[in-house]
């Protein structure tokens, strides 16, 4: 490809809807241009990087039994209806009638078109396990689209999903995929981690693993481990109960006044009482129910695992203060779990469950209640893992101190077990003749948003700095100037030289200065730049710059395609 | 690949729903699978046909220098209102609100996105032409979808767009789709016509040619000639005044009274008069415009060329019985050219201008006019070309008698001109600073119904009969017994010296009667069929037919991979 012909608009001021580096970089390096909120054009270049990794997505899906399929992105409400998603699934899905209205949703995910798929197709145990995927435009309407190709309304995933005849089946499907998804990002050249995730709005029993790109503008937390495998969403990491330095002394219940004292930092230094002897005390509203729910002074509640220990609400949030007063006479920052009333649910984290002595809130403005017996002035009707794990802590496998970082979540990996196969009658006649549901699993691989995660992970103040795997081109050749002939030829014949060696190379053969050449070519982020100039050509050389790193060297004109083709097959290793 | 692993549900019944042959055999064939009507999910061996198609098509748009990128199939309102589409492209557009409530709809086509972009990005006359195209999903909202991929409402388009600096350029950007396309039909093995046809709803001024597959079932009507390269649509083949054997005499006028006729012929058995010496005449409601149209009474008024002819309505029907009623008098059955109302506009086929003497209808019910000359007593505005070809006629360029033939409409080149860039301000600046609109094409190839058409073209009683080039897989393995080990382990090397010799094969490893493994060898189609039997193994040979026309021989094991990687190559040929 030459440059001259190809349409590569790159801009050199930052846009100014563009608030996140990979937004940024996809529209200055000329890779997408935007025709709608969260729509999006590819462009040449941008396209490119997009098959590319489709193509390692496509060989692993393959190369585990995956068959490709092609779904439609248009889906008839009467299958979401079946499987109860049409009411619940909100605002998020686009909606649409056809002439004749009848109704349809543009696909968020394909679980309904699938099951539908297959109840009509499977029949015994001997046609399962199955794998189907496709790789396919989602949609989701946003509410408010932005960063790009990292939360668009209209995307680009991959969906695999397996049918199983049992939960032991689902494991080995589950399994496979999880090692071809570290597979594909490896050889996508990122830095990634699986980390233990939560099961989310999808629904299922089982299992499930995110797929982290690490980036520092990543908007998930994750804590690893550093000496075993374990790795979590900071949302889904088990919390061992940890230990306090100082405990809450035994005393007698007093009721303090604590005036103007809103936060429990403000009343931990008002009473001279470390936060650890503190109980946090939360009114929460799930759905129409109301419930109480402690954790101790220094820790955050975590709504997920809130919301998972009492199986599940639609809606969750903090009780309104209408609704505080209401229930307990005070504001929200003054609520405590002494004698509220007998039909209150109260559920503990576990911490709290191993306190003697703590301080709390008194249901009463400006009061907190100190020197409480856990034992013996409470009730907890339930204990579980309710809080947010902190970076530091034990890590729940091995003891050593997590550490956390910040990811781009890529893929996940889910069991949904059989909540499709049931609710669409997706069944099976076992070796025994006995009907049963299919157990389903699905696998989802953002294929745009991980080409704005590679950016995200791989960049500097020039542009982009693609992995080798999913670069654009590998290389682009740069003559210095396009009046000296001898420049000219020697790039010319170098340009077939690559190519036939089978180096994907473009030709930066514009009337331009030199120095808008590089630009360019740093800010699209072709691995390697060969630049071709009369000074060095003169002795028989020209200068191969990669872009990861900077490493510039002259190298002799007859070796430079070698040496090229040995650069790019190491970074295609994998 | 092995049968038992693939998704391949074929099915011994025709599905009632299927109509045409395309759709009951990819149904048969467990190539598509219905999830609401007019969309359809691709099993995998449908979607390796369909891959294969997009493959040609992209290799080719390539070497046209065609660049190919990603539009979106969401296209926001905005721009359909700035080119004037939004309010008259009628029901066949999907639309829907988003969350905001803004509109947006399902891209039935995409002038209007690229036309956005490229004004955003090109300046000047350097960067033309240009030629951008993508593959990818359309939609239109069918009011009777039906006929499986020929007629869908979710279907796959490959479409172009060329930008020139003025018509010069663009004919050549359209000579390169043109032979693209030649070449892309043929190297997908099908026979195929490019015809002349009509600029139709998409607007523009220059030419268009549609690229038809020939097949029985085709929807279209093609004349073509035997002697030179003429071929066009029959809505769009030009005519010439065809010489009449019998002209009507020359005679007074007379009222004859003719009961109970109502059709021309009916008159002409009835007046013993030949039918060539009729004037059929239609009034036209055209929009709110009405008008008379004269054409031979033995000829068919063609509807597109009467639009044509006066500039083009949006909506052109015969008027209603009452109207005609209303305006002269009579039903439509007795309507004719004399002393009509002075404002009513007469247009007449240019046969009709050489006629001397003529019989019409009389304006008055059950009576006809006869011996009406028409220098003196007709008034004519405007002669045009207003009437359907009919195979046998004169070959516009050479006098050969044209033939006819049915066709699938599976590709359209069109120059578009300046009606979009003009809309939505799509200029550059010429080498003398001045700013000029783009002068566009467009160019579509419908990849998912070039499926439907190649199965319409090739197939007999037994299912399918791909054209080696898009066929699923070159050749299936058929080993007859699963329990002869001797068959199964020539079958499994066979298998792997085949793939290593790059034939695409499938092994039907199922246990399954041989006749079953036949019978759906021959539905799905695959073009080389190697059976292995113990007997014909004793004398180490294997049986290879050829699924188009039958062909089966012995070969020698040995000699099977070669005899087969040399018919594939000589099939892929072109």
């Amino acid at each position: 490809m030459r440059v001259s012909q190809l349409l590569n608009p790159t801009l050199r001021e930052v846009p100014a809807e563009a608030e996140i580096i990979s937004h940024q970089l996809m529209l200055r390096a000329g890779l997408i241009r935007k025709s709608a909120a969260g729509v999006y054009t590819y462009l040449p270049l941008g396209l490119r990087v997009l098959k590319k990794i489709e193509a390692i997505v496509r060989q692993e899906m393959d190369s585990k039994g995956g068959q490709e399929v092609l779904m439609p992105i248009m889906q008839p409400a009467e299958l979401w209806q079946e499987s109860g998603r049409w009411d619940v699934y909100g605002e998020e899905m686009f909606r649409l009638k056809d002439r004749h209205q009848r109704e349809f949703c543009l696909g968020p995910t394909h679980e309904e078109i699938i099951t539908d798929l297959i109840r009509g197709e499977i029949r015994s145990y001997k046609q399962l396990p199955i794998l189907l995927y496709q790789i396919q435009n989602k949609y989701r309407d946003e509410r408010r689209p932005r960063f790009g190709l990292m939360r668009g309304r209209e995307f680009i995933m991959k969906d695999l999903y397996s049918f199983d005849r049992d939960e032991a089946g689902l494991d080995v499907s589950y399994q496979k995929m999880y090692d071809a998804y570290c597979r594909i990002f490896s050889r996508c050249g990122l830095a990634y981690r699986p980390v233990e995730a939560d099961a989310g709005a999808i629904g299922g029993t089982g299992g499930t693993h995110e797929f982290m790109v690490l980036a520092d503008s990543g908007e998930n937390s994750v804590v690893y481990c550093p000496d075993c495998n374990y790795a979590a969403n900071v949302e889904k990491a088990e919390c061992r109960p940890q230990p306090v330095e100082a405990k809450a002394e035994k005393g007698e219940r007093q009721l303090v006044h604590t005036p103007k004292v809103k936060t429990i930092d403000e009343a931990s230094d008002f009473l001279k009482i470390p936060a650890t002897s503190f109980i946090k005390s939360l009114l929460y509203q799930g759905d129409d129910k109301l419930f109480l729910v402690l954790v101790r002074g220094d820790r955050e509640a975590n709504e997920i695992k809130i919301n998972n220990a009492l199986g599940g609400f639609i809606s969750l949030q903090l009780a309104s203060p209408e609704t505080v007063k209401k229930l307990l006479g005070c504001a929200p920052g003054s609520v405590g779990p002494v004698e509220v009333p007998p039909s209150l649910l109260v559920i503990a984290d576990q911490e709290v469950s191993l306190m003697e002595y703590a301080v709390c809130g008194a249901n009463k403005d400006d009061y907190h209640l100190v020197g409480i017996n856990l034992k013996t002035e409470l009730r907890i009707d339930q204990i579980h893992d309710l809080r947010t794990i902190v970076p530091g802590e034990a890590c729940p496998n091995c003891r050593a101190s997590l550490k956390e970082a910040r990811g781009i979540e890529v893929g996940q990996v889910f069991k949904l077990g059989t909540k499709y196969s049931k609710a669409l009658g997706a069944t099976f006649l076992d070796e025994n003749g006995v009907e049963k549901p299919c157990v389903m699993g699905c696998y989802g691989v953002g294929v745009s948003r991980t080409m704005a995660s590679a950016i995200e992970q791989n960049y500097d103040e020039s542009g982009i700095i693609w992995p080798i795997p999913i670069a654009p081109y590998h290389c682009i050749l740069v003559p210095v100037s396009t009046k000296d002939t001898q420049v000219v030829e020697a790039a010319e014949k170098l340009y077939q030289e690559l190519q036939s060696l089978g180096v994907e190379v473009i030709l930066d053969d514009r009337d331009e200065r030199a120095g808008v050449k590089f630009k360019d070519a740093d800010l699209v982020g072709y691995p390697l730049r060969i630049t071709i100039g009369s000074k060095t050509l003169a002795n028989g050389q020209v200068e191969l710059k990669e872009r990861k790193g900077g490493d510039t060297r002259l190298v002799s004109l007859n070796d430079t395609a070698g040496q090229v083709k040995a650069i790019i097959e190491k970074g295609m290793s994998f």
